[in-house]
């Protein structure tokens, strides 16, 4: 496994570059790759070709192999059909080249000899440190230094360039977002990883959350190879200041199927995949659009801690749409302060709406210092994060005089305006505001959505503070090698191993005979629960292994009695460890569900929720990758839509909510220091005090079931 | 009051026109209007210009006043400042002119003055029969018949024709929604009613839904000012097939408030809303661009009964997103039959995806003919619905050839064929499709939620079936002058009412004596429920004034006791007619909870839920408005997120649902047969049977609690 810091900055800036199977033929990859390298790219180091049935190329002299190159290049580019592909790797390994770009296809995605084929280029790259971009990927394409190691007859037109970097698996969806630039957006460096044999997508997250020339990181993924990777990854940029917006597909069964058989990615659940993203600050989106618009706001100005937003508009109508928008997407109006406000009544007609939103009329277009001075004054408003401008009709010069308007506007602020042009005529307003970087939206509810995604992302920056802790997943345990064999611990067992790590439990012991039961729960004092004590058996209740409130020492051994017999009755093969008689919990209180399980791209995940039918049938949970960082249990706990109960509604006494984050903190350790064996966790019902009294502390978060499954060492296996 | 039936072709294929207030002065409204009539329209008929200090414009003649016209005209277009307006009106009205259109502005908008210059119009109107179009809007724009009576510069521009018909109450908006004839969409008449102070939207809702030109009806709305006219309406444009697609501001807060600010309509709650469009059948969107999208898709192909789609695509990534997309909104892919199978298998290359999503991989655009076969099997495969086909890229001549492929495809099938552009690059493959009419779509997302709705659609008019049944809403008899005076029945008396309209409740007798309630317990069987009976008091339990769970007569004279006692301590005030004993409930069973209240708009709405929790914090709710229509109690019962939990899940027992249907369509009965008095109910809980086995019929569904929010009569007030 290669270390997911190696330094990208000489396959992105190579000094010197090979391309192996450069060709003159008209449209082969050899001579489109060939003519986008010299005609297209500014090379300042070394371009070697290598074909050994040539000696010229276009005026350049062709080398016969890679081993005759008169130096080692920094990169090469490998074009030559797939069959010739691994002897052309050998031959970089043996030469000392650094980094192969395989744009060849013809492996993985065609089956399982061609993963076979990769396997083979992997040993390669392992024994000799080389590292691997590709096979199968329309190359990489560095526009901001005008390369491009590709074959893509694109790439001559792509040179807007940007400060957006831009990693994709697959090239399609990836050349789609490369054209955003018709709009004026740039990006600045655009890797497609194709069948990522070694490199990933997330190493160029990485590149880009330390290249000087990158602020915003956009990424498309079908599937995430190497959860841990990814997470540091986006953790860097985070660290860095750097958004990372991204768009995964597989949120639905269609889509997870239609991605696995486009590459062989491993596709972990949607909804972690989600929760994992929202926990590291990753800006997630649903389509391609949402993509670069959302990168390119973020492109222009990230949220300066003032969330509130100020509408500018000219039609009544329009103002109310985006309001609604505004509204639907929780997102704040900006209350004016009181110099906006009468800047605004002093220059705008009587029947100007000059709230928030600010109406200015139709009739006020025709006299353009109107609109500077009222602009202006709403985009310098300290109150206001962000001008959301929605032109609703291309007027011909009327709109075109206020795109020049909002042009000399923003340039007197660092609040972003961001102008939304929803006419279908794309006349010489909105190329004037393309000119300037605007990039306008063309939806509201689109526009709006991307701004919420911003806001958001403020609000995560804040709430993370001044050090962003890293998270580690605990996923690399997971990668075992063959099938996982697991085996539930005993609910004592599980219990014990939870006291250990410093959780709360209601006293329990094992009982061995009838008289001892007795004896125990007279210790404890009554009421108690009794219980089916054997690892063999889980689902307790089901086959009647559990009494609850059993009151006096006769109850006790009446259920010793029924509990025993139904075990032999139903399980005659378990092993039955006696009955576990607990103490039984305070009526008062509310029942609550934490669940571990391992995801097998991100590792443990914590899942947190009332139990029974807000689990069961409203799927009313929420999940963050373990372990958990600062401030994420009081997040989950408040996020679950029923949060309202535990807060105390109409009433309802508050639970002891402090109790269950710390509950839920000490889980989160546990799970981190025994990550090697938990394979998965059910600890359902967790008990939850409501105190008597609002503000008064309560008398905890307790388990009182606990399903541990562990994974089996390999030396304990059959 | 009008008629909601008034015919109003003559106002939009006038027969002849006066122009009052036509003008030569350049850029007035009078100057502007007349050009748009002289120069751009055609008009067979006669088109008088009025204006008493011109004998002569344009080379045309000007009668000084509507009295002096030779003629009396079926339509005057009033272009005199507000001021003029009525003296203008009255003049009309005494000619016997059958419609004014007042694009005038300077009434309601602007106070309470303008307000009360609009109640003179409307005198005016209704003295004589003249109706009224406007004031404050831009006017009729009829594109099919070019006739534009309308100062709005943007008129000539506007003519291309179609079969959309367009009803706006503001002017920005709806003209924004002509521009999207840029991308070939034809919208053949768009009426924008301005301040409505006598026709309203609904008033063209209802002439589209019968004119032959138009097939799809897309309306703005910011208000609704007469719910009975716009369900009328609407299920006329369903009665004739035409879908209407419709975007409502005012889902949100600050929409709600600024769209309230921006035109003076009634605002129902937007919930409300949403429920009695889905009722209706009318298509709600959310923003100006699905409202055009979504309506064209209707213009190309009304939903024919078979809803699966197919995916066709050139690119894995897109084909991956798309099928996302497609999961995410609840669609189908379909299954193909064999024929189409075995042609993707034998035209497509072996490493082309030929499930659904089709991925024909990009190596194939070169090659039109296996474009051409293979998505016309596809688009003819019995299976399939409609077909999405996203395009990733602009590529040039090769997507050009796409588009051809397209446009050929669509000639051979009446399955739509929707293909979306996502690339930013808009080149002659986009201009293609435009000129054929696919008007593409930017956005997959976008796009699969406007098919999505298209679907919805035709599952709506399959449920319905060949009858429509004529839904009229019970709002009229809410309309009551100055404020409403209200009175809870008494629980006995509300029962009584229930009980008389055939709905089952639990036996229950008030006790005027402490024996009394003993004999009445005994009588009925115990356990028994004993409830303070009172008007007065409404929140029973808060009081002590409930006691549940009575097994015996001791048990029933504390209660009487207790109750009595805790009544008039704390409501010494209060009638109390004595105690009501009630027989318990089955202790199996839910709890569920049905409200009625009066929407402003729409009248009488139904809203269900399981109760507690569900409504208090879940908002699990579904509402209809009264009186309900074939299938729709269960529908809404079906439509809460805890369906599964009546409809038995995990080994739960089934709810007997039959009951409950019944029970809801009694409400609905009672509710109509009682529309003039009842203001609010609330019934809750309402106790639902468990069958004890799935499949055996229950015990029924039983309100236990009911308030009945009685409107005191006239005459009854203080």
């Amino acid at each position: 496994m290669h270390s997911n810091t190696t330094d990208l900055s000489r396959l992105i800036h190579p000094r010197s570059i090979a391309l192996v199977g450069a060709s003159d033929r008209p449209n082969s990859i050899g001579e489109r790759t060939l003519t986008n390298l010299v005609v297209h790219s500014r090379i300042d180091g070394d371009l070697y070709l290598v074909n050994p049935g040539k000696t010229e190329i276009m005026g350049r002299r062709c080398w016969p192999s890679v081993a005759s190159l008169p130096d080692t290049p920094d990169v090469a580019v490998i074009v030559v059909p797939a069959a010739g592909v691994l002897a052309v790797l050998d031959e970089c390994a043996s030469r000392g080249v650094r980094f192969a770009i395989i744009l060849s296809s013809g492996f993985g995605e065609t089956g399982a000899e061609g993963e076979r084929e990769q396997q083979r280029m992997k040993a390669i790259a392992e024994r000799s440190g080389m590292r691997l971009y590709g096979p199968n990927c329309p190359g990489l394409t560095n526009v901001n230094a005008q390369l491009g190691m590709t074959f893509s007859p694109s790439f001559p037109h792509d040179l807007v360039k940007g400060p957006i970097g831009l990693a994709t698996q697959g090239g399609g969806l990836g050349r789609n977002v490369m054209q955003a630039m018709e709009r004026g957006i740039g990006i600045g460096l655009w890797a497609s990883t194709g069948n990522e044999v070694d490199l990933q997508v997330a190493d160029f997250i990485h590149y880009m959350a330390d290249a000087p020339d990158i602020k915003v990181i956009a990424t498309l993924l079908e599937g995430i190879k190497d959860g841990e990777r990814f997470a540091a990854a986006v953790q860097r940029a985070a660290a860095n200041g750097k958004p990372v917006v991204a768009l995964k597909v597989g949120r639905s069964e269609y889509g997870r199927r239609a991605a696995q058989s486009h590459t062989a990615s491993l596709t972990g659940s949607a909804e972690v995949n989600s929760a994992v993203f929202r926990q590291l600050g990753v800006i997630e989106v649903h389509d391609i659009d949402e993509l670069v618009d959302t990168a390119w706001l973020f492109a222009r100005a990230l949220p300066a801690g003032r969330d509130a937003l100020a509408i500018y508009c000219s039609s009544g109508g329009t103002s109310a749409l985006t309001a609604d928008a505004v509204g639907a997407e929780g997102l704040t109006l900006a209350q004016f302060a009181s110099e906006t406000t009468d800047t605004l009544r002093t220059t705008l007609p009587d029947y100007a709406a000059i709230g928030n939103p600010v109406d200015t009329t139709a009739a006020v277009l025709s006299d353009s210092s109107l609109v500077e001075k009222t602009l202006g004054a709403v985009a310098a408003d300290p109150n206001v994060g962000l001008v959301v401008l929605p032109i609703t009709l291309d007027y011909g010069e009327t709109t075109t005089r206020m795109a020049q308007n909002i042009v000399n506007a923003q340039r007197a602020t660092s609040t972003p305006i961001v102008p939304i042009w929803m006419s279908d005529r794309l006349g010489d307003g909105y190329k004037l505001l393309v000119e300037h970087g605007f990039a306008p939206p063309r939806s509201v509810n689109k526009a709006i959505a991307a701004i919420r995604r911003w806001t958001a992302y403020g609000r995560w920056r804040a709430a993370e503070g001044g050090e962003l802790a890293l998270r580690v997943p605990t996923v690399a345990s997971s990668v075992a090698d063959g099938a996982v064999v697991t085996q539930p611990l005993s609910e004592a067992n599980a219990k014990a191993r939870l006291r250990e790590a410093g959780i709360a439990l209601l006293p329990c012991e094992i009982a061995r005979t009838r008289d001892d039961a007795v004896r125990i729960a007279r210790a404890m004092g009554f009421p108690v629960v009794a219980k089916i004590a054997s690892a063999d058996i889980v689902h307790k209740s089901d086959i009647g292994g559990v009494r609850v409130g059993l009151e006096d020492a006769a109850a006790v051994q009446e259920a010793w009695d029924a509990i025993t017999a139904a075990a032999h009755r139903h399980r005659p093969d378990a092993t039955i460890d006696g009955v576990l008689i607990e103490k039984m919990a305070p009526p008062r209180g509310l029942e609550l569900l934490i669940g571990v399980t391992r995801d097998p791209v991100f590792g443990h995940v914590l899942t947190f929720g009332m139990g029974g039918i807000h689990v069961e049938v409203l799927r009313d949970v929420s999940r963050r990758m373990l372990p958990l960082g600062k401030g994420e249990a009081a997040a989950m706990i408040r996020e679950i839509r029923a949060w309202p109960l535990l807060e105390g509604i109409r009433g309802r006494p508050p639970a002891d909510v402090a109790a269950l984050e710390a509950l839920l903190g000490r889980i989160s350790d546990f799970v981190r220091d025994n990550a090697a064996w938990i394979e998965e966790m059910d600890l359902n019902p967790v008990w939850v005090d409501v105190a008597s009294e609002p503000g008064k502390p309560g008398a905890g978060a307790i388990p009182l079931d606990a399903v541990i499954v562990a994974r089996q060492p390999p030396e304990a296996r059959a």
